[in-house]
């Protein structure tokens, strides 16, 4: 039997996936990113993660055809290099990943993008099944994206799909990436959360930050945002409906642009808000749609948190045919 | 010899072309598009426009291989229809346009969308050569645009390319579309003029109309505007910097969403405004380009006015291959 391993790299967490040459799950493992190490003691829990995935899956590492790694950063695929990943612990210059982990696994990895992972896998096996093109939006910590266009992922030289960055809001609200009114500074769960703080500290009441604690979060995670909408919260609704307008703008001009046949929501927040929020982003879109009665499906990711491991297996199957 | 023609359709003017096997113009011809015998009379133009072309060139009906038409409106490339084209006189419903230019012809037609067209013909034969992804960006009545990836049209159902309705400003200035706040609201000439109309009608003074009526114009094109900018005119000066403002929060956001290696810029305002207007551009879209240190070309179209047809013709010879 053939089996391959992929790797989500986070900043948070390291999640492993063993799948079989059809895709079915064998194992899988869940770690918190080590931040006390550096990139060695990173390197090591990406090791750590596939072993224990496939130790559950009953194999050793002998039954390894390849590995996949989705990873955060600038990512060198020829090289296996990581580079300028700003989430990853001491994370400076650029760390040659892929020898690290083929030397201690005994076979070839091939590395991705976090994001673009996590869309190839919801277009294969997920939400966009069956799409012939897609527009990906992960709404996690940041907003990332990827684009199929024709049944291929659209990478152009590695950094498209940055649909976080699209302008939502010309002058608006700052960005963690310098720049102002990006989809990400409203749609973005690290700049809700300074939002939040802010807009707290100024005096507005909000439950965000009791509810963070009674559910014992250290930062506002989309269920804490969840719960907030559900107790009516109206900083939190106010937050909330700033986020939906910005995705109506940004995902309305990407459609115009692309023509694309299906949007797919996922990531932390969106998973978190869930349908009721994917309803209202499509409704937002439609005000900007230029032709509002095209076929168009808009709909929530469906491989939740595996999305990211799933798509990096992915990746590891195609380099090893 | 093999020859083909191009005609670029418009609701203002018909222009053809017919060029040889390596798209060299052996001749050319302009007409303004009938206004009082509906779609027969655009029809019998494109005919006459197409054998005027053939006479400058020396050439019979019979020297012609095939013809390609750039067409507004809703494409069917199949049937060889144009419906929905708001711009064209009497216009209801589908009109068999390509049936009957073949007939008339004696050679197969080959039908296009007309800024499409444009944009294959800047990237083959003009600003966009070389490069493996472009986006083209037409600024005339309208603000229309067209996407190639991977050395191939992007053209999704037939709708993709709706450049100039990407959201510039959330809830901002009335679209002819319907919408608010799309790009050509601020960067199309029939906006811009009636946004210029609105002001002076308010007491805003300015020389845009009176500079209309002593270039003996009837409508502000291109050219008036650009009379206007170099007189210091103040209305002028402020509603092409939102024109540039507009186009710099969009153009950039296409580009983090599709890193294309070049943007072109045409059409008649493009043109008119030229270089100076192009270079003001690019430095608005530096402002929202979330990697400014990537190369990217953002340069004026080359062609002029012959694009489309020159597009078209492409279109013919593609086809009859």
């Amino acid at each position: 039997m053939s089996a391959y391993a992929g790797v989500d790299l986070g900043g948070t967490k390291v999640q492993s996936v063993v799948v079989d040459e059809g895709l079915r799950v064998l194992g899988s493992c869940f770690m918190l990113t080590p931040r006390d190490r550096g990139p060695a003691g990173v390197i090591e829990a990406i090791i750590d993660a596939v072993r224990e995935a496939l130790a559950q899956a009953g194999l050793s590492a002998g039954g390894l055809r390849s590995v996949g790694i989705g990873s955060p950063g600038r990512i060198d695929t020829v090289a296996g290099t990581v580079g300028h990943a700003g989430n990853l612990p001491e994370w400076s210059g650029t760390v040659p990943v892929v020898p690290e982990v083929a030397a201690a696994l005994g076979c070839p990895v091939a590395l991705r993008g976090d994001v673009q992972s996590g869309v190839v896998a919801e277009w294969r096996l997920g939400a966009g099944r069956g799409f012939a093109s897609m527009l990906g939006v992960f709404a996690g910590t940041g907003v990332g994206g990827g684009i199929i266009l024709d049944g291929d992922l659209w990478r152009s030289h590695g950094a498209a799909g940055e649909v976080g960055h699209m302008v939502a809001s010309n002058g608006g609200r700052a960005c963690p990436c310098g720049r102002f009114g990006c989809l990400e500074a409203y749609a973005g769960r690290a700049p809700m959360e300074q939002e939040a703080r802010h807009r707290a500290t100024e005096g507005t009441p909000t439950l965000l930050f009791d509810l963070m604690e009674q559910m014992d979060r250290t930062s506002l995670t989309g269920e804490v945002w969840a719960a907030a909408l559900e107790q009516d919260d109206l900083l939190a609704a106010e937050l909330v409906a700033a986020n939906v307008e910005a995705m109506g703008v940004v995902l309305a001009s990407a459609v115009n642009l692309l023509e694309v046949d299906a949007v797919v929501i996922g990531g932390g927040m969106g998973l978190a808000l869930g349908d009721h929020y994917v309803d209202r982003v499509r409704a937002s879109m439609d005000e900007h749609l230029v032709f509002p009665e095209n076929p168009l499906t808009v709909r929530l990711a469906k491989l939740g948190e595996l999305a990211g491991a799933l798509g990096a297996a992915l990746a590891a199957q195609e380099e090893s045919r």
